[in-house]
């Protein structure tokens, strides 16, 4: 009897994670031969427990799972229920209970570091009951922080969001040229700059903003970064800075919560809020010129305008592979990017020579992992990045997706059970 | 002897001021045998009287000109400076002497309310003093708040931004099903709720989000927003509501001013910040449920990725038309839209038969005034907006523009004064 497929989604959306879901399902769905049904839980390992699933053939046959490509959001849903540490929690016989229900032989979960951490503990009880269940992850973050991979599927359109929305910023605000003027522009990313650093490909020729630019991976001098605008005012009327959301002072302390209480999510993060409304009062008090405070927000990870290509792709393919590796035999992996071309610095691009090779790595090594960006890749004391990255960047943005639009907006995919019977 | 063209921009940029320039400048290099050069001024009528203009034939030439039609910002720059009411104040011979310098013969201001303010002015003491320089004024707006004007060029691009942005913000709020939340969206419009309006565009079938909208026109009352909301979270988990900056308790305080300070600009218009982040404390202790509030910002009017081909188009010929009527010996007016099909409430949408006529209307009449949403399109106690709106606005956000790409992100026109030499 042929085994059954269950795919699910985890943590906060990209604008490529419902890609990814469509590499697994086309290619799930493509291998009818060896494959039972394919399910879609919804939100996650946590609405399974419910028995929330869904049949993802008639998908296909509707036309909807290609809508899916370019939709943002999780299609089915998302949690942020972390599994106990302890194997030996009533919970795990439950699932295995409804995954022999379901008769499912192979799960894929695409998601970030904690969703890396249920692929983890469900690939280790498995291990010690002897199921022969494969548990695949499948990386989506646009943070780009998971450990043993070049980059990360979601990463690349987020970057260019960023990249296109500082350069549209800047310009809006550089029309008065008579009036100084600070411009704050503050960047998702908590531990990891990766996502603030890409601000950099918004800048067209030396000089030109964003000037000055901070990463939570350096400590945040408060003093310094005063004196920096300071500087930079007098070369640059109207000054555009970007920081990341999570910058601090190297010893704990995000820099917003000198400002503001903070709360915790569930899994225990710092939920973080108004770096950029500090920096701004801040500049404000200090420089006495006009300052404004811009969040880039949700926007980031869920813009459909900016999808890149090229992320669009990788993240399918990534779905693809991870149902491919799932019948080779493999489980407890993820599915991981090695770049096979070299960037040596001081090349303006790697462009030409971009290349990917999709391989797997043990998941028990990702789960739990952060990956920041080298500090040989930061410059000017902090406030700067270097060429490796736009060489390691400019790859994963390339490329323009058409999203089809109906009434003059985007026409996206809605899960049934979100539509009004 | 040929007389010369001077052009320029003034207030806040919008997605369309470019192309609206395009169509002045395109159409007045079209007529060499009876225009003579065509000037640019710098930072509009301010950078003017320090003579700084520039002469746009060599954009045409170079291929810029139509890079200038999906440029975001203000390409020639902008001001905001009020001419003195006094129209004996010497600053009027004195740019009447620059205008007789550059042998100007005909002056067009793209812009808003002040803007044609500057036109109305200039016009009156043209007539004063007997001058046959011919000025007008061309609409810009993301605000659509100018009279006797059917819409004005901007809004249905900034439109069609906060429609798709809104879908999208929906979308990525609806990922966590088994969790009660609330976002707030604040967008532009101190005065007119026409943009915030807009977000009801985003609504996919009846009951979708937003599913409440507030604008300035009604007076916000708090304890029934609360309620509203909390009715609301009974059949939608994850609740979007739409405020506009501007919305206020009816006796001229800003929901903004019970939390934060304000300042105020050149025009005397206060400086509005935080009605969202207000409403999401006042949400967060009242009802406890998880909340964030998301500005759109500036990326309302300076977004390049939802420029409404309707609006662009719109935004050239009126352009053109302009330079028409003042070959045509017309001055102290501005271009004007007038709707030739008649909206009836209760019809889906208008966009089969809609077709506008470009007309003048008197600048004298425009300047300083300020139209807001008929009250009668506002509906369920000042929470929602009614069919008519929808019949208005959807046809102003048809067709997507292709914006041309450099290495991956927009690439956009730069005057050569802001690149390094």
């Amino acid at each position: 009897m042929k085994k059954n497929v269950i795919v699910g989604q985890s943590g906060g959306p990209t604008a490529v994670i419902n890609a990814s879901l469509y590499g697994v399902v086309y290619e799930a769905l493509n291998r009818e031969e060896t494959l039972g049904t394919v399910y879609g839980m919804i939100n996650g390992i946590e609405g399974f427990l419910s028995d929330q699933i869904m049949d993802m053939k008639p998908l296909e046959l509707s036309g909807e799972l290609e809508l899916i490509k370019t939709t943002p959001g999780s299609y089915l849903g998302s949690c942020r229920y972390k599994l106990p540490e302890n194997l030996n929690d009533e919970i795990y016989p439950k699932l295995f209970e409804k995954f022999a229900t379901y008769n499912i032989g192979y799960f894929f979960y695409i998601g970030g570091n904690d969703s890396m951490d249920t692929v983890s503990k469900l690939s280790r009880y498995a291990s010690q009951i002897s199921s022969d269940i494969h548990f695949i992850g499948i990386p989506k973050t646009i943070d780009n922080d998971l450990v043993l991979t070049d980059h990360t599927p979601g990463f690349g359109s987020a970057a260019k969001y960023v990249a296109s929305t500082v350069r549209e910023i800047t310009i809006d605000a550089s029309v008065y040229d008579n009036t100084k003027s600070v411009t704050i522009i503050e960047i998702m990313g908590r531990h990891a700059g990766w996502l603030t650093a890409s601000s950099v490909l918004a800048r067209k020729f030396e000089g030109d903003n964003p000037v000055l630019i901070y990463l939570p991976e350096v400590a945040f001098d408060q003093e310094a970064f005063i004196e920096k605008v300071k500087i930079a005012l007098e070369t640059t009327s109207n000054l555009v800075v970007c920081i990341s959301e999570g910058i601090n002072d190297g010893n704990g302390t995000f820099i917003c919560e000198l400002a503001s209480d903070v709360g915790v999510d569930t899994f225990g993060h710092k939920m973080l809020t108004g770096s950029g409304k500090y920096l701004e009062n801040l500049v404000k008090e200090r420089l006495g010129v006009k300052v404004r405070s811009i969040e880039l927000n949700v926007c980031q990870r869920c813009s459909s305008s900016m999808i890149s290509k090229m992320d669009q792709k990788e993240a399918i393919a990534s779905g693809a592979y991870g149902v491919k590796c799932a019948l080779e035999g493999e489980t407890g992996k993820m599915i991981a990017f090695h770049r096979t071309n070299t960037n040596s610095a001081g090349t303006s691009t790697s462009m030409d020579h971009y290349q990917i090779d999709y391989v797997t790595e043990d998941v028990n090594l990702i789960c739990n992992q952060e990956k920041t960006v080298p500090l040989e890749w930061i410059t000017h004391d902090g406030s700067d990045i270097g060429p490796e990255f736009l060489s390691y960047a400019q790859p994963l943005i390339q490329g323009e997706v058409t999203v089809p639009t109906e009434n003059g907006i985007p026409k996206f995919a809605y899960r049934k059970s979100l539509m009004p019977l």
